[in-house]
């Protein structure tokens, strides 16, 4: 079995044992739906990966890559009312199959269960787990809250957009890496170069989700080609574009975000205009200069080679999702 | 300056020095807002009063009591939300001012806050506050969601309703007052007893809320007296009413639970068919055996008669509120 397999299967086991209590249903049944809805369980992972690494046992770092995981997801719960999201992995989200305020306080009993997941942390890095739990917690809303205030602005730069990632998806990364790396005893410093490893890694992974959306196979992206375009949505290409543009794209840029056309036709021509002004290209650029960051975190990193090698294969794996 | 002075100034220095970034300020002017709108500070004082009573010491029990009193009014701003509450404490509630998003996130970040305040616990002490800490919180959610049942069935036992209040407002001062315990070094037996002396206290003190509702001092309560039978509320005493009443009375019971009528006549005669059914008794009776049961755990609990003496009198002071 390889590593990622059984770090899989451990998180499965765990995720499977969790036993939350029949009543009141309401408050149970959303989180049960939740956390079986799947996903790709990549934050559990990292934990269980960057322990494995650092002690070459994953074990002591199960409860806290859970709580992760259940932390996830209770963003994504709260994330869906207020972004009045329909659909999450293909089913009804929790505050349209129940409603509303069955999502706010289900999502609220699930932080809790997050919280009490992460204090199973092994004793001696009770301490550091919490807190670097906590501050990752804190900035992820901080991201959202950006992101909210960024749809209703006019200017957003690409420096203030690439914080907004950072904070609203790349330091739970980060902080998955080094909780697991603290429950296996790894010393501060090397903690830290996991954090900047998840975390560079998690801005890299989410500007190729920008790019995937406009240049995916349709086939392996898996969601609508060109549904960001659609949205007028603020990602690293539009905002690059808008930057970049002048005279006459600027005024078909301008005018293709200003409707609201569910129209395939604007798909083509934003992307032709994406094309123009190389904003492909500038978003590959800055996705290498993040993976580069991650991989020098992981080059100082003072662990065994074959050990490393794991680490490595993953992040370049992560790297070659189907463009 | 009396112990409960010297609690209150403590509260009011530690709240005042809470550091909240000013951005974004979406997200933190709410908790600003919501810190500064006042309230008793009950909970946090009971964390205090306790440590104190184990050790004639509540330093080391300050930053838990705040992270109690967050919590709390974490819990108000997201009840607030699903009870579509205008006002609290006089002022506009958190959804009013901004909207409904920014009173999800902000509360969301508070909780935070309330984990990181709670991990300030001492060391010693710090797995059990926790602990004590998520099982409270759970518990208030649970006793949140029961509370929006309840506004949907027709019937609810009187049973369910004192487990209702128990789990929304009493564990938390039970918690309050284990937690202080434990801050302080109490064993765990003496803890558990003070968790228990402030469960009870919570239950009668909810109890005496649902009285003064009806029977208060309109000038001394402070919310419109009858305000709960206006708006068709149970309460303990609708509920024991219901229970009881028979033949004539339980009809104009039935009718006048079916109006929606905001009508001052309605409050008069619910309140004679309250005083018919003597639920007023019983609900006195029901504020006894729990102010019993928290007398005779205070009893119980080992620690110095002239810093018990101070506990035996706030429970008293809270038990002559006006009526």
């Amino acid at each position: 079995m390889t590593l990622t397999n059984q770090y899989e299967q451990a998180i499965n086991e765990a995720l499977a044992s969790m036993n939350f209590p029949a009543n009141p249903a309401e408050l149970y049944d959303p989180i049960r739906y939740t956390l079986e809805n799947g996903g790709k369980r990549m934050r559990p992972q990292l934990v269980l990966m960057a322990a494995d690494l650092i002690s070459g046992d994953f074990k002591s770092s199960i409860q806290p890559a859970l709580g992760i995981e259940t932390f996830h997801n209770f963003t994504l719960l709260h994330d869906d009312i207020m972004d009045n999201a329909p659909l999450r992995r293909g089913h009804d989200t929790v505050h349209v199959k129940w409603n509303s305020n069955i999502a706010i306080l289900s999502g609220d009993v699930m932080f809790v269960e997050a919280c009490r997941l992460m204090s199973a942390a092994p004793n001696h890095a009770l301490n550091k787990v919490l807190q670097v739990f906590y501050k990752a917690a804190i900035e992820v809303c901080e991201g959202q809250q950006y992101d909210m205030n960024f749809e209703q602005l006019d200017n957003v730069h690409i420096e203030e957009y690439i914080d907004m990632i950072r904070l609203k998806t790349a330091v739970l990364l980060g902080a998955s890496m080094q909780i697991g790396a603290l429950c296996a005893r790894a010393v501060d410093e090397d903690a830290a170069l996991l954090y900047d490893f998840g975390c560079h890694l998690g801005i890299a992974f989410q500007l190729m989700d920008d790019i995937l959306d406009v240049y995916g196979d349709p086939a392996k992206f898996g969601k609508q080609v060109g549904g960001d375009i659609l949205a007028n949505k603020k990602t690293y290409l539009s905002i690059q574009a808008f930057e970049k543009a002048e005279g006459n794209i600027k005024e078909a840029l301008v005018r293709w975000y200003s409707t609201r056309d569910l129209d395939l036709a604007k798909v083509v021509h934003v992307t032709e205009l994406f094309d123009t002004l190389k904003v492909r290209q500038d978003a590959e650029a800055e996705i290498e200069s993040h993976y580069a960051l991650a991989i020098a975190a992981l080059d100082k990193l003072n662990a065994p080679s074959e050990r490393k090698a794991h680490v490595y294969a993953f992040a370049e794996r992560l790297m070659q999702r189907e463009k």
